[in-house]
Parts: structure tokens; C-alpha cells; sequence
């Protein structure tokens, strides 16, 4: 099995772009990978790229031809679509490829445009990644299903608002120096508590904003890295998967989330390591109780435990263990087709020691991302790792 | 290098399912090809399935770990879209996997829905994928495209209108037996030449239906075939896939499917044989001028020789290469997310002995299939070899 390496990131900064089309913010990413990587376009091997709405906020299916041609590539070039675990799937099969040595580079990432439709459009168009005919219909959104795992969560374990409002705080904290956030700026516990509800117990500042913007990440094998002089301190050691059923009412837990812990098992096997070797982690915190489940999930928390973390200062910048430093989805944004790869690339860059946020975890060196489609129902885990 | 098995095929049939959700159509297929590999849903260890316009037609994104969940799975499941060309890469990924040696079961297909919106409304959401930008804003559909290629190949090689009807009338008399096929009846030279122009010089039967259904594939590594006693003669032996510039006016050529050729470039390099070799193939006939140019891509015949093969006589059930002997897309249907499986249905159905029109070519070992999506800025090839 070849090793893999994580030659290059790039990354739009995350916002609103409106005058921008996808294929540009796609290109840029893409563009800023391949000169961070020093890898030659022609080397590229194949593009896998993740786009989860496109059909409908621009109506442009097809989409991975289109952003090669947009990267100058004239290589295969796939699309994965799994909701927003869309560029967490491109990534991890871009790495499957190289691991069997069926290509030494790919190029992997996503994008996506979502400020263009309205409030109510956007609500609408990321709700076809629930179940259309059990819960669509009946009236459910996004922010209801997670409110409803908020409840679930609260009744079986305990918790409240307030420790919600912790991670909130928490995450735009960290995305205050980072360049590529949102929003760049702090919150604060009374801010999070008396923003308007948006389904109880879930309020604003619990949920991730509507972005656009586009992640890309050159994957190369040891082998092309050392023949190229390619300077990849950062391996993708384990790479994990997991599907559960789409609708909640069909699910045996609302408060747990197993595809996310099968995706897990499976990526913390092929890296040889167990949670407890985790120094530092970017999960998919799209509303701030998704955060808590996929600590969880991930066996850095035992079920019922995670709620409490951000409060009691574990998981924040000083904590044991910095969880989305890079600001999360809550404060760096969420254009939901490039949120897997570009957690890759926070990742990446705060192990490397060139992430605005290195100076938190300078010795770090095995750091997960955990992104999550739906309600959970898909669940991509990596594990990276400073080589040696 | 595993070697890589079809254990088991799968199909609805193709026609307008209006009652029918998309779920469960895909559930019939892949319980059909589970059942016809004897394969235990346990053992299957991926999903790889692709789907092109659900979200427009369905409001149903996300559809991987719903059609997961409906045909009693829970391996992981992944949506690939690539335009029509949606199964074909799903597929490809299956295979590419298995013979990596990370899997030894993958279940692959599609499905659409496409009847259930208006002609009107089915063509704008196929447009999606065409550039948006350049081309759909401006007013082209499909039809309109394939149309500017038909005009380019006229006006560089030569052929008529006539020649391309008696591509329909080929594929007619094909499907007739085929018990999937949404026509099960032959047509008139006479009857194709005075149908409605759809888009001049293509008329109403140089184009392929509009159609509901679904396809699924059981592919498996020959290690678990042996040990699990799986009768799977057919061998998956060449994958390829490549891609173009998504509008046309950023071709070179309008009258040639490079990405195509690039795709049977790789997929026969693979299985180690040429275009000589070939004795059957099912190919992408969305419309009867894409038969031609896929069989010129696929290098079965030079440029500007392939658009009088079935007036010849040589692409016809009695012909020296029998082409699309289930109907092709013009008889047979086209659920644009279902057809790249499909053809590999087919095709191994003919090499196997059991597809209706297997009498066709009682000794034929070696057949391609090429799937094709837009306008060709995606192509997939398989090679399928009856193994010893």
C-alpha cells in the first residue's frame, strides 16, 4: 500500500461572492493548490470534486468537467455528491487511488455557491438532503432535525442552551485569525444565548451561515513526492466511511450518530492509532450540537460527555484538545460541497505550523476531520499525521 | 492486479414508473442483481451509485445511504454524478476498487426519474448539463447540440439524414425482444425520415426517449468469486474514462469525441487488446448521430466512415459488429443515471448467453461499452471479456 501525502491546499476565502461564478471560485482553490504543491498541472492524474446543490443555485449539473477545464486540467474528472460530506468522499477517494497505486497525484476538493438564492431558497435547496417523502414533506428543514437532536441529546444526557452557546463561542474565537473565515470576529455566551430562536432549542448563533466558497487539496504518493522533491511533511493515514439510514424516524438513536463512529473505527484502524492519540480536530459543527455528537462519534468523548466540553475549557484554543480551531463551520462558514476538503485543509496547514492557529498546537502531530452529510446519514473520517 | 467478475445484473424495466418512487425502483434493481450473483447483502461492501437530475426531479439529493437503506444495505454508498454518464463512472470506481484489492464486493448502478416532470421541464433540467453559462443561457438544449454535431459531421465527412435513420431503425428491431426496452417495436426507414424535426437534420426518432428505471451490478473480485463458488464468467478487463471541455465551442472538433477516444485508449490498453478484437458493444445513442460518433471514438471505424455502418448492414443484428443489440438509448430508454450500468447489464447478458438477443452472437467473447455524458465531455469504456 503506497503512502499519501497531502502535497497542497488551497482555499476562497469563505463568504459571500456574488459577483463570482462557481467555476472561478473553484479554479482559484484549485490554482493555489497546485502552486502550493509545486506540482505542474500535467501531472494531475484525475480531479475529484465535490458539489453538493449546484443543480439548483446555478442549475449546473455536470459540474467536473467544467472545473477542470476552469484548472487548466484535461484529465478524468469525477463528481461525488453526498450531501455536505460531498468533498469528504472526493477527498477520500483520491486517496483510495493513490494507496493502490493506481495514481500518484489527484487532485480533490469541492465548491459551492449558495448566497445567490434567497434565505428561504437556500433552506429549501439544502433540505433535499433529508428524506424528501418522510421528512421533506412534512415540513422538515435543517435546523428542525438538528433541534430535535438537540432535545433527543438533552433528554437522554443532560445539557443545555448554555453549553451549546460555549462552542459557538468557542469556534468564532478561533476563526478570528483566520484569513479565509467568514467571520472574523468573537461572540460572546450572553450574544449566542439571547440571539432569536431559529427551532428550539437551537438558536442563530447555533447554526452555521449560508457561504460560498471552494476547497482543493493535491494528493500525491510517497513515492512522487520523493522523486518530484516535493516538500509533504503531512500523511493521510486512515481514511473511513459510513452510511446510516437518511430519515431520522428510521434511526434506532437521535442522539448518537454510528455512521460517523463507523467511519471512524474504519479510519483509526488503517492508522494504527485510537481517539486517545488525537491531538487536534476539525469536525462538522454545522449547528453547534453536531459538534457535540461527532466528538462523540469519534470516541474523544464517551456518549453523554462531549456536551459539557467547550464549557469546561477542554476543547477550546488553551484546552487538551483544540476542536476546530480553523473557526468550524459556525464562524468560518459552510459552502457545503467544499466543507470536507477544506477541513482537510485546515488540518493540513495547523499540522504543518502555516495555519494562523499553528501557535496553539506546535507539537501537534495526529489530527482527525470529520464531515457529515444530512443529518449524519453519510460520515467521512481522516487521520493525518506529521511523517517522519 | 485483482481480476474483476459481473456476478450479478439487475434491471427494472424501462418506460414511465409514475406511481413508482425512485427508491423503489432502484431497490428492484439491486435485489435483482444480489439475487442473480447469490451474493448475501452482507457481503457487499460499497454502494456506488449514480443518479443525474434527482434533484430537480425528485427535490432528492443525498440519494446514496437512501438507496443503501432501500435495498437492505449498510456498507457505505456514494453518489457519482457525471451527466448521463453517472453509472458508467460509478461503475468504473467499483471496478478500480475490487481490483485495488479494498474490496471484493461492490454493488454499482443508477436510477432516474424523469417522466414525472413535463417534456418542458425534463429538457430544462438535461440542459444542466451543458455549460450554464455559455451555452443554456443562450438557449441550447441537447437536442439543439447533438444537432450542431450532426450538421459539423455532415459538412466534414458527408452522410444524410438517411443514414442516421436507419441508426433508429437498427436499434428498433434490437429492442423488440427485449423484454427491459420502453419500445418494444420495430420502425420504418419511411417512418423515421417523416417524423417531426426536432432539431434539424435530427427528427423526433433520431432521439431517445425520456424514461423512468433503474440498473445494478454485482461486481466481484475472482478470489471471492472462487471461494464463494459464484458462476460469474463475464470479466470486467479495461475501464477508461475521459473528459473535454463542457461547451462545445471550446472543442476543437465538432464532429469527434475525444474524450471518448481517450476513454477507450485507456480501457483497451488495460484489457491489452485494439478495436479488432471487438465482436459486440453497446454505445451511448442518445441520438442516432452519437451512435456514430462513439463508434469512431471507440475506433471501431475511421472518421467519417462510421455514419453508414447500419445502413451497410455492418452494425445490425446480421452485421460483422452488431451494435446496441438491447435497443440502444433510442429504443431500449435513457434514465440518464441508470444507462451507464445498464450497458454493462447488457452487454454481459449478451457475452453470458442469457439476454434474448444472446443467439445474435453465440461466439462473441469480447464487447465495450461506452457511456457518454452532455455532449461527450465525459466518456467511460468498459471491455468485458468472457474469461476461461
Amino acid at each position: 500500500m503506497n503512502g499519501v501525502r497531502v502535497a497542497g491546499v488551497g482555499l476562497t476565502k469563505f463568504g459571500r461572492h456574488s459577483e463570482r461564478t462557481g467555476r472561478d471560485l473553484f479554479a482559484e482553490a484549485a490554482l493555489h493548490a497546485m502552486e502550493d504543491a509545486g506540482v505542474p498541472r500535467d501531472d494531475v492524474e484525475g480531479l475529484n470534486y465535490g458539489n453538493f446543490m449546484g443543480a439548483l443555485a446555478e442549475h449546473q449539473g455536470h459540474q467536473a468537467p467544467l472545473m477542470a477545464e476552469a484548472a487548466g486540467l484535461t484529465c478524468p474528472a469525477t463528481r461525488y455528491e453526498e450531501a455536505c460530506a460531498s468533498a469528504g468522499v472526493a477527498a477520500r477517494e483520491a486517496v483510495k487511488s493513490i494507496r493502490s497505486g493506481e495514481a500518484d497525484v489527484i487532485l480533490a476538493g469541492g465548491m459551492e455557491r449558495m448566497t445567490n438564492l434567497s434565505t428561504a431558497a437556500t433552506t429549501e435547496a439544502l433540505a433535499i438532503a433529508a428524506d424528501e417523502l418522510f421528512e421533506v414533506r412534512q415540513g422538515m428543514t435543517f435546523p428542525g432535525a438538528y433541534a430535535l437532536m438537540a432535545r433527543a441529546y438533552f433528554e437522554t444526557f443532560g445539557g443545555d442552551r448554555e453549553d451549546l452557546a460555549h462552542v459557538a463561542v468557542k469556534n468564532h474565537a478561533n476563526a478570528v485569525s483566520n484569513e479565509y473565515a467568514q467571520y472574523q470576529r468573537e461572540i460572546t455566551v450572553e450574544e449566542a444565548m439571547e440571539s432569536v430562536p431559529v427551532a428550539e432549542p437551537l438558536h442563530l448563533f447555533d447554526a452555521c451561515p449560508i457561504t460560498d466558497g471552494a476547497s482543493a487539496l493535491v494528493f500525491v504518493s510517497e513515492a512522487y513526492a520523493e522523486t518530484h522533491d516535493i516538500d509533504a511533511p503531512v500523511a493521510v493515514v486512515g481514511t473511513g466511511q459510513g452510511s446510516d439510514n437518511l430519515a431520522l424516524h428510521d434511526r434506532e438513536h437521535l442522539a448518537q450518530t454510528p455512521a460517523a463512529t463507523r467511519a471512524a473505527e474504519m479510519a483509526y484502524d488503517e492508522a494504527g492509532i485510537g481517539p486517545d492519540d488525537v491531538e487536534v480536530a476539525e469536525v462538522h459543527d454545522c449547528f453547534t450540537i453536531a459538534e457535540v455528537l461527532a466528538l462523540e462519534s469519534l470516541g474523544l468523548y464517551e456518549p453523554g460527555e462531549a456536551i459539557g466540553a467547550a464549557r469546561r475549557g477542554e476543547t477550546t484554543r488553551d484546552g487538551r484538545l483544540p476542536v476546530n480551531l480553523s473557526g468550524g463551520l459556525k464562524a468560518k462558514g459552510h459552502p457545503v460541497g467544499a466543507t470536507g476538503g477544506s477541513q482537510i485543509v485546515e488540518l493540513t496547514r495547523l499540522l504543518r505550523g502555516d495555519h494562523p492557529n499553528s501557535d496553539v498546537v506546535p507539537d501537534a502531530r495526529v489530527g482527525v476531520t470529520h464531515n457529515a452529510g444530512g443529518t449524519v446519514a453519510s460520515a467521512v473520517v481522516h487521520v493525518l499525521e506529521v511523517a517522519e
